[in-house]
């Protein structure tokens, strides 16, 4: 197998592999209260409008209109008030000529008054819980005037969230204001996370002489979580051909996409792209991406599962993972436009070299400084964890690019 | 009770609130792997240097540097391969003069050897797996070449995160790879919610004529789950003094914080001042903010715990969370600079009214244009939830300015 046969700009790279995957996971029914962070698998429609019923946006009077124009503190317009609209009860009174009704904030208009004078513009001398009771009205009041319509919040039928919609906490309370306890969000994408490596062994070994401790089955769950999927890691497997193919069979048919942290030397490499190769078709799509960590990386689909070979190296396999398996599982949750959480613009404070035809990424730490955000480049191997644990973020060198200068404005994806 | 005896600018409001709130909470063990989001309860060190041991960052030979000086293609430099460093093996081999050893990427270097030769400078006619065999090396490589060395990564003792640190994928991976596979995080807080309001019933049941669902109970949940909490809801208590004292006294012992969603009406929020007066010292700290949405909130501390009484509508409620008690989260978590997530810089896209003397938050909506990201102001009651499902995230107008001019760049807080 010939190391790197096909070696791919990035957006290439990610084009491809998108183009084979077209399902979006199946949807399930959970209750709106648990949703936080789910993506909504359809539409969803007002069953009625909001707010049902015409409130008062004061504490005062709501009154006709009609009845204050012209009222000002020195030629007040004088009004009965007949009564009191509780809240969470019914305003069943009915206002004739110059009356008017006690409402408190939020309580329920009069379907004969269209108006609500604050109580800060009226005055009176009477007992305010014995009615009738007059009292004067120093300021007159528009039509509509601090009430709330029907449907002013949101109509009856009209959509209130498209599918694909990642939902947050105000997204749960406009759902749940509408009495729409349940709803049908997509499924989270499991995924199965592979280590090899004849070097590698559980964090909770003492490592010998030429033994690390796994890394990136840790780092990559993280980004699983982040991205919304359910990381199944399924412990370190030798670096032998067989043991890989019955492992990465497994894990693949019990789970919605796969993560192998293939180890960095080529015969593991190459071992990787046969694995993934015998597990159905179409099968590895690239070997090899135009980016700097990470360009060993390879991509495969078996049937509408992704399959993907990280580098080792923890640093190109978190880097790789945030550029292939993250928009991966977006789309499998069916979220085609993801938040713009996480980015920041800053400036950079030194120059930072780059090859032309390849993408580089660089992990930055990020300083407030009087002149707003700097960006530090944070130097290091990428076999080098520490340099993204002491790093905020990380920015993109273009492919066309040859590097970037000192105080260039960049975009910083943050950690 | 006066309404508004004590309105602070929100800054005050804060750090007056603050002053008060000094503890942060008992530290926990927990398992590593487990711990992404939580935040470090004290600073770590490393047990031992990482790597622990020499290692290559290449496939090829190791070497003593010495022994390629001055080789080229023309004139390459010839060695005797004595044998191969496994991976996850010692390196025991010893080279004397012009001997190399096979390696792999990431296997250890042995001791005699300083300097790695890729494989792609080399070349033999040899059968590499039979030792002895010689190679010729057609460059030289200088001392230290293509090794990662003894704590390149992380030294000995060195501090590898600070107390108070929010912990990321990279974090846990780089604890996991020293074999901390259990740390101490600040315990979650626990924040009990009560919802008050006698218009006021559960999402599952049906609104009659004047009634409303609760709405956040929920939307306050999902920011308390975000700032790292664990909500403890406590459903609809009447708007009862008693009642509510009661509630509040058993939900403020069983729990690290009491957000109260106190109604908008000026007898409400009168009842949820002696209600949080009753709990104790020092009791009520302000009633009102120089802020719009939001004014009528109330916050006190009772021993170390506070107690937030919120704005009945919804969008006050969700902006004064984030303006209070997101923060106080933190704190109590020891996270004292949270990360940057969810800034943006956009150029809003009309002007922005506003009063001096009083902050406001205008909810917007982001769209990419030619010229970057644009800001378009959400207009809307703040009774009305949807503007905030509409809306992408908020802008703070400083209670220094008369509003924002059309073309201004702003920062944009991402919901």
């Amino acid at each position: 197998m010939p190391e790197f046969f096909n070696v791919l700009p990035p957006d290439e790279a990610r084009a491809l592999l998108f183009s084979h995957l077209t399902s979006t996971m199946p949807p399930e029914t959970i209750a709106t209260e648990a949703a936080l962070g789910r993506v909504t698998a359809n539409a969803l429609h007002a069953p009625h409008a909001l707010p049902a019923f015409r409130r008062s946006t004061m504490d005062g009077y709501a009154v006709r209109a009609v009845d204050t124009y012209g009222a000002s503190a020195s030629l007040p317009a004088f009004l009965t008030v007949t009564g009191e609209v509780k809240m969470g009860e019914a305003a069943d009174l009915t206002l004739n000529v110059s009356e008017a009704a006690l409402v408190h904030t939020g309580g329920m208009i009069p379907e004969t008054a269209d108006a609500v004078v604050q109580i800060e513009w009226t005055q009176t001398m009477a007992d305010q819980a014995q009615f009738p009771y007059e009292i004067e009205v120093l300021k007159s009041v528009a039509d509509g005037q601090n009430v709330l319509q029907v449907g002013e919040d949101v109509r009856q039928e009209a959509e209130i969230l498209p599918a694909g919609h990642l939902l947050r906490p105000q997204d749960l309370g406009g759902l749940l204001a509408l009495g729409i306890t349940e709803i049908d969000v997509t499924r989270q994408p499991r995924v199965a996370v592979i280590a090899t490596g004849d070097e590698v062994i559980p964090p909770s070994e003492t490592a010998g002489p030429g033994q690390i401790r796994d890394i990136n089955s840790y780092t990559v769950a993280g980004q699983i979580r982040q991205a919304g999927g359910i990381p199944v890691l399924q412990g370190i497997i030798p670096d032998k051909l067989e043991s890989l193919k019955t492992a990465a069979r497994t894990a693949l048919d019990q789970n919605d996409m796969l993560v192998m942290s293939a180890g960095s030397s080529v015969s593991v490499r190459d071992m990787t792209v046969q694995v993934i190769d015998s597990l159905g078709r179409p099968g590895v799509l690239f070997h090899g991406v135009a980016t700097r960590p990470g360009k060993p990386t390879i991509a495969g689909v078996v049937g509408q599962k992704m399959v993907l070979g990280l580098p080792g190296n923890p640093v190109s396999a978190m880097i790789q993972f945030e550029m292939f398996g993250t928009p991966a599982l977006w789309r499998l949750q069916g979220l085609h436009s993801p938040s713009r959480r996480g980015m920041v613009t800053a400036r950079i404070s030194q120059n930072i070299a780059s090859e032309s035809g390849r993408e580089d990424y660089v992990p930055v730490k990020i300083k407030e400084t009087a002149e707003g955000l700097e960006a530090a480049p944070v130097f290091g191997k990428s076999n080098l964890i520490y340099t993204l644990v002491n790093a905020d973020g990380m920015i993109k060198v273009p492919i066309n690019k040859n590097g970037l200068e000192a105080g260039e404005m960049v975009e910083v994806q943050l950690f």
